[in-house]
């Protein structure tokens, strides 16, 4: 039985939203149900969280009439919780006095703003990302659950390199994985598991099939869990049998280009910088075309959280942050290689959540 | 091994959305990805699908360079794709003699139709579930798909009926289900698997838990599986060892209904008289507040599609339209019971997808 985890508050993060959402409004309106759970602990389907300056109310529906309550008194929120069939109309009492009201332009849709514009007076102003950059930096009890969740992605795959050969299907070693994780206290996989070997190793996010693993082949798994809510996330290539010159070479050139990622990360760094290290030893080794994609991203409730880790990020790295650094090579029909740990960002470094070893041969 | 599908292909789907979308626009961009799954077959987790008049565009990232073309082939779409790092200006050519530009107002953000505004000359034109609304109607190889998933669930539940008993956890039956779900050729759980017992069952929508079963207990499970893309969905709810008079009947009321319910399936029906005649049964059963939530929904692609199936739904039902019908009664402290079966319209009638005997003892 693994040690009981601090239990998860959210005393005190509702003002700081209020502290960030002054700048632009009087009251927000939050719709993400992910930032609903990280503001209040609600974990239903359907449901808009109105943030004034004196209070707040969760609006949802008659599903949750027990379960909302219960979870908001466990997570030690103070937000008041109305049931309502049509939530905007509902809301409409809580803005009364509201002249500049804040809506999250990046997660409300269209309809939504338009509805909006029809029931409250208030002039709307879009914000982009309030919420998911207070949400970025973690606090030790949701900490406490990521490694968790990391630590049983270690365990598992550690327990199943006996299926690294040759005759497996990657949906065998997927489904194993998602076995394992579960049996060791996750609540599911944080995404679908990538278990991808060969030529499907060229598709950075294929799903399993079922071609068995054959001699020499770069087999990518990418695979998180869950832990109450929140996530992991990390990457090993392995090679099958006998590697050949170029797939050794390719995964050598991504087990560098990532440790070199990996040691740039520290607060006050530019995420971009980040991916320029990574992408320069990958490029110096002429494979900068097959890098496709981004070096990383943040990881909490959601899989992709913020800091994203690409080359047009600004975004300045700060304690607390929890990220991946997963630089890949990837050569259609030859095959692939990702590797990926997750980290966060300490007062001084970073430290890794991720503990399995990187194989080299 | 099951006997093999027919192949999904979308040939047609593209030239019917043009015509609906004709009486607003002169093209679409279509940016909920499943949405773009049906019209062109690619399942990446990036993309927008711009389709005008003559021709239409799939924009993705790098990452899917060799899967986009690869799944577009396969679904026999004659859709181009473009690879790009910023969709919506890459977006603009292909848009270039569009004066009216129809967006899914309910799925894209308030912050895209912005960006949208600052990148093309034409007018934006907010249209809702106009593919949701073509989604709807299922073709043979979807139905067959989803008859798949609704026979794999009949069989993973009925391998387990043995775990119904006193001491099994709901968390022990849930794992059980999505591990003889896959073992069946599942891809996974079309959603978490609710599996509630006790005072849990009173919450519609509750996570399983540890909680062992009891003598008494009403156990609802909620499960439904996922073959290529396509979702399957029914519940069934179990008394374990002896009812209580009131477990007894709270079950066969919500038994009487929901048949009643599936007998009322046919075309030209409108939906809210299916949730109209679950209703009023359970009503007049003195249980009218204690039924917290609609009669029903579609299921395809997504668990939630159209039709919906409630008290305000003018929805008409049609051939082709695969449905819910799942009424439920929910006592807090004592427990909740809930029956579903997933539904197809035919030119005549119904016919049920889901095939669980439905418990009366």
């Amino acid at each position: 039985m693994a040690p009981s985890l601090p239990p998860l508050e959210v005393t005190g993060r509702l003002d700081r939203l209020r502290t960030v959402v002054a700048d632009h409004a009087d009251a927000i309106v939050v719709s993400d149900l992910t930032s609903i759970r990280w503001c209040t602990g609600f974990t239903g389907s359907n449901a808009i969280l109105v943030v004034a300056n004196d209070d707040s109310t969760l609006i949802t529906d008659g599903r949750y009439r027990t379960q909302a309550p219960d979870e908001l008194a466990a997570a030690r929120s103070n937000t008041l919780v109305e049931i309502a069939v049509q939530p905007i109309e509902a809301a409409v009492d809580a803005l009364a006095a509201v002249d500049r009201l804040a809506l999250e332009a990046d997660v409300v849709s269209w309809a939504d703003q338009r509805s909006w514009t029809t029931v409250v007076d208030a002039d709307l102003v879009p914000t982009e990302g309030l919420i998911r950059e207070l949400r970025a930096v973690k606090d030790d009890a949701e900490l406490a659950r990521i490694e968790r969740a990391a630590a049983i992605v270690d365990e598992a795959l550690a327990g199943l390199t006996g299926l690294l050969m040759v005759g497996t299907t990657e949906r065998e070693m997927a489904h194993a994985l998602d076995r394992e994780m579960r049996a060791a206290g996750a609540t599911g996989p944080a995404y679908d598991t990538i278990v991808a070997g060969g030529p499907n190793a060229a598709l950075p996010h294929v799903r399993p099939t079922d071609r068995p693993f054959e001699d020499g082949d770069l087999v990518v798994i990418d695979v998180g869990s869950v832990v109450e809510g929140y996530r992991s996330d990390m990457t090993r290539t392995f090679i099958i049998g006998a590697s050949g010159d170029e797939t050794h070479r390719i995964r050598e050139v991504v087990t560098e280009a990532q440790a070199a990622g990996v040691a740039a990360v520290r607060p006050g760094v530019v995420a971009q910088e980040i991916d320029a290290v990574c992408r320069t030893i990958i490029a110096d080794a002429g494979y900068g075309e097959a890098f496709s994609h981004g070096t990383g991203h943040g990881v909490g409730l959601d899989i992709h959280e913020l800091p994203a880790i690409h080359a047009r990020s600004t975004a300045i790295l700060q304690p607390g942050h929890v990220l991946t650094v997963e630089p890949g090579i990837y050569v259609p029909a030859v095959g692939g290689c990702r590797v990926e740990d997750l980290l966060v960002v300490t007062e001084t470094g970073a430290r890794s959540l991720t503990n399995s070893p990187k194989p080299t041969c």
